[in-house]
């Protein structure tokens, strides 16, 4: 089951792809879903008002989450290959919902930075409230996986010893466009193609196969530390090939289009805009 | 002015300190009067049920912020005795809204964290949406102060390299009880007398007037990355004596009694209970 926010003319609505149609599931957006229980049902079978999936106008995959937890220090061949020894925690940082945007929305880039960086992400949507989950239960937590290209204004990430600066910009992190079962991509610990592309370029190319902690793994975690409810969105690190790690160093810049997809979850394409 | 949310048998609602009694202004929590235009007039003006404040049962001051920015290293005195040089941009990382406590809420010590220790701090309350705000408008945006106990796991907080793990555990952060209007504290730069008092003894004692990132300058800064909204709360950092900072260094445990308090805001006071 693949399934959306969508803009229409009279405001967000919650759908589900159906061959080439998005049927209208009778919800504001995913997250109004995704509260409900027995959402898994109500998804599945809901009828309503129909849209050509060609037309469609993606939103943010759930417009206010309650929160957005990215994780760092995730991809075991980037790690090694930088000398690192393997973490013994997930790193943690936060993005808020005013960060997100849809999956085909423009990225502008803030006039405040010459360091913007792409960074392709799974992304785990939270299905039910869970705290201190045991495996089983943060299983059953998944609603499902999604793309998130994990913007970041490098130059603001390292003004301090704390990243947030860097990731919460406002209306800068693609988010969708489907938030995809885990039985429709081979279980709850997919093993994925992953990849960025810029300009036609592939900067970053990795499988989700290989994460160090894995989406079961960081619900556990994470829900130690705090409640996770409907809609909150995991992040669940990037792999080898930001623009920051290069040499030289690469970054975004006006007229450019960034590609990050998921084999089986689609793609996140923004053009970047200068702001003016 | 003094604002607060209260929690009532039929849920919390948002209401003013008007002597010893608090009047429902008919809204379910500050937040929502916040997000109203025009929300000074009907918070001082308004009329309803009355509530005997000896009875207040405080609700977090706004309980669904849509964020929680908190800053690190900005007490003048506090980094200069560290011997750190004044930094030129502030540190920030998050909370979120399930991080909240009411004033008067015990904080119940999880049993995965044996380095639970307090933070007081003066909170600034957004009042009206913001973003890239200059001066003046940014000294507008204010709504008030108010007192948040940025509790913190210390042993999490230093795990990895980001601190945000020891900074969001659920129901952790006490804040308020009240937001006070800028003119009842001397303006949108108040110097107040701030202190963390734990079982009677004065663990952090230092003036607001000191910070070195002041509340306007925050905002500027803040809202430069990320809309700021109504109800968005900015806890603007501790001064020197956290416990984790002691030699031997000293921790929060069941039983004792954290209050944290600013000069004319009042205070937060919460007993610590172990989680069993």
């Amino acid at each position: 089951m693949k399934l959306c926010t969508i803009r229409t003319p009279e405001g967000t609505r919650a759908a589900r792809l159906d061959g080439g149609e998005l049927i209208d599931l009778g919800f504001s957006d995913l997250g109004a879903l995704l509260a409900e229980p027995g959402w898994r049902a109500r998804a599945a079978s809901g009828t309503g008002a129909t849209y050509d999936v060609r037309d469609a106008d993606f939103a943010p995959l759930v417009p206010r989450p309650s929160k957005v937890i990215c994780v760092g220090h995730n991809y075991t061949r980037h790690i090694e290959e930088m000398g690192r020894e393997l973490p013994a925690y997930p790193t943690l940082f936060p993005k808020f919902a005013d960060s997100l945007i849809g999956a085909h929305d423009d990225i502008v880039k803030p006039a405040e930075t010459d360091a913007l960086d792409w960074e392709v992400e799974l992304a785990v949507v939270i299905g039910e409230e869970v705290r201190r989950a045991g495996e089983t239960q943060a299983e059953a937590a998944i609603a499902g996986f999604t793309v998130m290209n994990d913007i970041s204004a490098r130059d603001w990430q390292f003004r301090t010893i704390e990243w947030t600066q860097g990731k919460i910009w406002d209306s800068s992190t693609p988010v969708g466009p489907y938030l995809v079962t885990p039985d429709e991509v081979g279980g709850v610990r997919p093993a994925l193609g992953v990849r960025t592309v810029v300009d036609g370029t592939v900067m970053q190319s990795d499988d989700t196969g290989t994460l160090l902690f894995d989406p079961v793994s960081l619900i556990a975690y994470i829900s130690t530390i705090v409640r996770l409810r409907p809609g909150d969105l995991i992040a669940t690190g990037t792999p080898a090939g930001v623009g920051h790690a290069r040499d030289p160093k690469v970054y975004l810049t006006g007229g450019e289009t960034v590609v990050t997809e998921i084999d089986g979850l689609g793609a996140c394409a923004n053009r970047i805009v200068e702001d003016v």
